[in-house]
């Protein structure tokens, strides 16, 4: 059981890499990270689960196949299994991603950006 | 699949009353809740789950039989499964709640402040 509340603008004060997501609570076998992300990202899906993307700070970009989705901050966008996707961000943001535990961040695709899935802070 | 990017201010303008968590989101089999709360809510327990609370305005007690939590803006708690608890609120107070589709708000314990638990906005 958790000793005190998380605060997450702590948690993201303690790393400044991008794409690098951050573990920071477990719920059942769900988990809460802390990304901060600039530039493009690589087109992945997640062929097992939605994932929750939420802006802490700053503007994020999900670019699909056919659309794209802007989000502002204090925004929440869910991509569903199975569909690809690539983040975007012009400036530096910082988002909270919400999905079940030993996701890896670049899903079916293998990149120089597929990040360790197991970093608590 | 989402047509675009949910605001979560404007979904907490939707409503005004306590205690009565409205969805707004669903991940897989869990569920994105807002909800208003001023006062002290019931003693109650969630045996089938975990229950996530974000404290996106005001301030936020939870208390636990042994404890309290305190939650400001922007902090996040886990309420393990089985655990009472109670939450408490001197001044209002918005919260998002994240857990699976179907929780009752009141859990075990059957009370006035028992929620509608499928109340979209």
């Amino acid at each position: 059981m958790m000793d005190k509340a998380i605060n997450i603008i702590d948690k993201l004060n303690k790393f400044s890499d991008y794409w690098s997501p951050r573990i920071i609570a477990e719920m059942n076998d769900y988990q809460f990270k802390l990304a901060k992300v600039k530039g493009e990202f690589v087109w992945h899906s997640h062929k097992e689960t939605d994932e929750t993307f939420i802006v802490l700070e700053g503007k994020l970009t999900i670019k699909f196949r056919n659309k794209k989705v802007k989000l502002n901050e204090g925004e929440l966008y869910i991509v569903p299994r199975g569909v690809e996707h690539k983040p975007y961000a012009k400036d530096e943001c910082h988002i909270m991603l919400i999905e079940p535990k030993g996701i890896v961040n670049t899903g079916n695709t293998s990149s120089e950006l597929t990040s360790n899935n197991d970093i608590w802070i």
